[in-house]
């Protein structure tokens, strides 16, 4: 299969590594010519270059880019396309990129691999970086039944676990797992550095841990993204972080009462449900 | 020199075993028939049982029972102890365990060495646990000066940095790097979990990753611990809650008025802030 990929960052990168390994052609785009001679060089493209005319001939095209230029990404793109062309997009937020690029393209399906890294980039790109991961499609009503078919067998070569729902339904659990963490995460970070006792904060800065460190690891991340996943997922999260003002505001009413037995019960519920989510 | 351990649980089993190492005898009293057993058998004490007599011996005993315990075992330990023996415990809050352990014992000094496991009991202890961990003494107005110096040469034996502060700089710092980060955790799980819509739970139960797992790891930790954070540190931690209502507010505020750009400002000092307390 000829696949087309559009942004060579950490996920685009990534795709064409698997998917050459898979036997297919990939033809990547990117702005920079250093990104093209590096996926050339690393062999996550058999084509390279910042001319969309490359992707003349592809069947599916991955936009990879950020968030804040997909729209324009894609509305130059698809002049190029020919019409059997199926087009996704790997964002992180699907309500309004699919509200944004369903639009522009009959054939599109917006799609979320979840598979981040601390560092991105090219030089980040790994091969198998997907295996075991979730990857989310969420078709719409308009999107063409054949299309999904196609993705779903490029899913199951990259060895993801393969979801399906609706944008909102995806943009909503994102909201919980991925979106409001670092924005909890964030600010446990901003109120310790706001203790006003200079000794103080320095003895807390010493003495922080691994408990410390996990929680405010994603706070302490990449902070485009931090404001894009609030931008372009804005009403889930604000949503979400209602809810979670109403937890923290138990497990405070239950410290300020000495309601100990109570904190405990609610503590001892946490570590269970936790159970839920991950291992 | 005679060690004696009172409470043979991580952090007491893994002092033994560091102090026998280092040449030291260790007695270790119990009240579990099955713990003294394994602490002999482990090489963790020397003599163990759930005697204190075991202890009239001892230069130096380390209480290391859970908080709630701690003031009536010292009242059982005190009637067994040498005039010179030099008493400190290894409590994980300092000011009201201070308040509490000193008017009993004239030759007392608080502790804590930092060095959490996810799991508890002798069963989980290991030599060189505390190597480059924090190991925090907080002397008092009344505490007799000679006593320091016999306590930091044993840190010094088990690897820690040594840090040395008064009962409430302590309990304030752990409230930010510790305590608060629990309650910040569990809010966040006990909010995803508030969820009301189940297929919405159950699909960010299924896409929850590394970032999630992190966050939450220490709100789905032990909730007894959990518990007596909050009662023992009550008034540090309710304080370092409202600065973090202050920080959650200003991002939620920001989300709300769509200021974008105050946003990846805002995330970009967590970053920055964050290398000022772990690497």
């Amino acid at each position: 299969m000829k696949i087309g990929i559009v942004g060579l960052g950490l996920i685009g990168g990534s795709l064409g590594l698997d998917f050459r390994a898979a036997g297919h052609w990939v033809g990547g785009v990117s702005r920079q010519q250093a990104t093209c001679d590096f996926a050339i060089a690393q062999g996550v493209a058999d084509a390279a270059g910042s001319d969309f005319e490359l992707l003349r001939d592809a069947e599916v095209v991955f936009v990879c880019t950020p968030l804040g230029v997909m729209q324009q990404t894609t509305q130059a793109l698809i002049p190029f396309l020919k019409a059997e062309t199926i087009l996704t997009d790997v964002g992180s937020v699907k309500a309004s990129v699919v509200e944004s690029l369903e639009p522009l393209w009959p054939r599109f399906i917006g799609g979320h691999p979840m598979a981040g890294k601390e560092v991105a980039g090219i030089q980040a790109a790994q091969a198998h970086l997907f295996v075991d991961r979730p990857y989310v499609l969420t078709p719409s009503s308009n999107t063409p039944g054949d299309i999904k078919a196609v993705l779903i067998e490029l899913i199951q070569t990259l060895g993801s676990k393969y979801y399906e729902c609706s944008p909102a339904q995806h943009d909503r659990a994102v909201a919980w797992i991925s979106h409001l963490p670092v924005m909890v995460s964030a600010s446990l970070i901003a109120a310790c550095q706001q203790e006003p006792e200079t000794s103080s904060l320095a003895l807390a800065q010493a003495l922080a841990s691994s408990g410390f460190r996990d929680t405010s690891r994603v706070g302490g991340g990449n902070s485009e993204l931090g404001r894009m996943m609030a931008q372009y997922n804005r009403d889930e999260l604000l949503r979400s972080i209602q809810f979670y003002r109403q937890s923290l505001g138990q497990i405070e009413m239950a410290i300020e009462q000495n309601r100990w037995d109570d904190l405990e019960t609610f503590l001892s519920q946490t570590h269970q449900d936790r159970t839920n989510f991950v291992d």
